[in-house]
């Protein structure tokens, strides 16, 4: 057998130089979700939104049943683009414009579709930024998500010509009135005392700060499954044997696994804050790995009403996570604009609330 | 920011101060439950009675389909009390005259209602005795679960008037006759062999004893993946930066996940306690930790037919599980009536069985 | 109490003098499975094969709904057997002419039944060798599985008379004309883009090696999560007090689960091998531990049309496991004909593939 051979059967992914502007990738792996992968969420993150927890909640407001976490269907969705997108990172640069449309519900079927937007060498040539826009859609063909994403990804050859492009234009924030309302919300029969908090849309304040006060520690078994759950096949954290060789000598925990923590956590001062609508941007700001536990705080950054609704509202959020911190201090940036040493996570979105 | 500002929007739970007699908690984030929770119920305790496991075997002795294992739906139901009545506890001090009611099927959304019925504070003032009445239902109004219990909850000021009231009268047990029979339970296809043993009511006699003979070991992923499901909050579970510098250095492990533990493991010698239909009496007499290896023996407490059935019977049983100890000697108290060291749970119940 | 009631109630397994030739078992506790217990599997392996992880796809190719994962099938309903043929095994010795029957579907109910075929004491007469033909069923009385299987299992005594027997006859390999292909299957569908691969049956040649490349480390909690998921009560998978004295200090990996881990590598690579058809052998070489990282690579033996099939061929294949140790080299058996030291499992099987 030749190495040739060897490898011809196996995906190894896409390097730097194997994109174009225009591209389309229609990633692999459609998925129907299920009762089970919210049971398996659950007991992952143990979230108490109860949108997501009941159905008798989700009917209430006007819902056919309860829908998927939004993040739980963000990761599935995501997670189809890594094989195709990802494989060949070294590190993911960012998120802008992600809008959440159709909630997804058990018995639905996923499938998601990128296109390449940009592309930018490294002056050291040895890779480039790779700047997607990726859709998610359902069975019906209904868009459940759309984000753009960058990510710096290695170069087969660094004597390769680099494709043309540049990097796109992105929007720094969604606005109000791009944010995708689900249809047939109705909130005059929505129970506070059922969802947890006496607190809404009218009770916040730009400028507020909230501490999440509780903490979570991270199990390699948790955040391995959990990645697993979302068919995200980043090589990083899953291998031991290979990543004790690696920069940080273990698993490096997928970010997202944060992300959902961090709103699990979030409960606890935004228990109204229904569904996420959008995120305007996200930074995963340090590795976190098995053994750490994480604390999350929240700033309320807008408050605005929804157009057209006099029952609707959206708070724009930073919400930010920390490792082995707890967040009283709401630690965020040093005086000389680094981040604070404990920060893993900011993450700047928009939350649905009653008013 | 002032500190006030801080929490304004986060819940830190009821002190003892805060609780009044008569006073009800509707307690927030009903739970729609599915055959998703079943099957990771299923990874964490490989329950293997039949009734829970086959929709076939449930059907042949006249439940529509499969019902849930009872204790996931006690877990579940009774979740939802902690961050109303113990976010603040510190210890769980007993439980009295709990009632199964109707069997929780895949589909249904159950929530929980406390009523205070007993408070006494300590000598100390530093913390008192709260005791609740909860009832669990299902989205159609019927119980599915009634119970007593009393936590030792902190004050938040030791200066401060305590609640009037006193200790409530509770049943030491309940009696057969109050045993909730599932609706259109008809015993006469039951099938022994599926079920995985010959050994029917008749064959059970008060003062046996029987080593379930197996042994589980905990592990951190699995509690916690556990007590998340059941969306309990209880801070001590699931923060090692914080339980570092606690009592015992690390998690506790939520004292639920030891009974389950334990009913699975008495499968061994009780396979036809097909279905928990009280619970009289349960201690958590020593905490356990992820690394612990639990076994767990019974005692035959009482057998009792069920009044004007001639199929069916109960045996009022006491499991007891031990840590890190085989049950071939069946470990309960010492001589001078204190616990056998290794013991960690003292449960008293009633199972259903055929005649 | 005596050491006799002590024990009465509780199941100690048959030892090898408690078998006869035709004897047949009907294994306890049957199982409805659920797109739960699909959720879960996928949440501790990752598969991304189409067919069980789309409707969508499922029903380009005429399934009716997506089946459960072959594996997960095979689990629980092997599983099953453990409890009355091999809870006093020392060796889980082999497997022959497995065949993959019915597609089991979310809300079928299985149950399993053996047939003893063979009997051989063996010479130190402390043990013997158990065939047995096994026969997984679905709840309309279709074959879902068929195999055989052989395990030493220890005497109760000695100097028990051995039961009459001998050592079956069992085919080496299942011949292609044997393969149950699902019923309705038909490929003019089949998305190629979608399934992950553009490599089809043709494309593979006999003698052709695939390196899977990835690996991924197992965790306590995992293989135990997995293993009782399948109602599998092997002792030595869950009891660290009583395997830190037994042969390895430590709890072993069910072999199942290296199996699992094995088709979910072998994606990459084998995208298309949409479906197990039979396994010809199998063979856990070594044992595994938590900690270990498993590795896999394929090998094409034979490549087969389908009879009377223009759209659908069958792939014999060599799937290997290594622990901590890439598969680029393709570890098999050393110039000795043992096998290599990194080698955990031997899997000789038939896959289908689209033509």
């Amino acid at each position: 057998m030749s190495d040739k051979t060897k490898t011809a059967k196996t995906n190894l992914g896409n390097f730097f130089e194997d994109f174009r502007i225009g591209q389309e990738l229609r990633h692999a792996t459609p998925r129907t979700v299920s009762a089970g992968d919210a049971a398996v969420y659950m007991s992952l993150y143990g979230s108490r939104f109860a949108l997501s927890s009941a159905a008798t909640f989700a009917q209430s407001i006007g819902f056919p049943h309860a829908p998927l976490d939004e993040l739980l269907g963000f990761h599935i969705v995501f997670g189809k683009t890594v094989p195709d997108v990802s494989l060949n990172a070294i590190a993911n640069l960012g998120y802008a414009a992600c809008h959440f449309g159709a909630p997804i519900y058990p018995g639905d079927t996923v499938h998601t579709v990128s296109t390449v937007i940009g592309l930018r060498e490294n002056s050291n040539r040895q890779s480039g930024v790779v700047y997607v826009h990726s859709i998610g859609r359902n069975q019906h063909g209904a868009v459940v998500l759309e984000w753009n994403r960058w990510v710096m990804v290695r170069k087969r050859d660094a004597n390769a010509a680099a494709p043309a492009g540049d990097a796109p234009k992105l929007p720094a924030a969604v606005s109000v009135d791009q944010l995708h309302v689900p249809r047939g919300l109705q909130l005059d029969a929505y129970d506070y005392v059922l969802a947890g908090s006496p607190h809404r849309f009218g009770d916040y304040r730009t400028g507020e700060k909230i501490d999440h006060v509780d903490g979570t520690t991270i199990e390699e078994a948790e955040h391995a499954m959990a990645t697993r759950l979302y068919q995200n096949t980043a090589k990083v954290h899953f291998n031991q044997h290979s990543e004790r060789q690696g920069r940080f000598g273990k698993r490096l925990v997928y970010g997202g696994h944060i992300i959902s923590i961090a709103r699990a956590l979030s409960f606890n001062g935004l228990a109204n804050a229904f569904r996420i609508a959008a995120i305007n941007a996200g930074s995963h700001v340090a590795p976190c790995f098995a053994g750490d536990t994480i604390y999350a705080w929240s700033e309320v950054l807008d408050t605005q009403p929804i157009p057209a609704r006099n029952d609707l509202g959206a708070l724009r959020l930073r919400t930010i996570a920390a490792k082995d911190h707890p967040c009283a201090d709401f630690p965020h940036k040093t005086d000389d604009g680094k981040s604070h040493a404990a920060v893993v996570l900011d993450l700047d979105y928009w939350v649905l609330m009653p008013r």
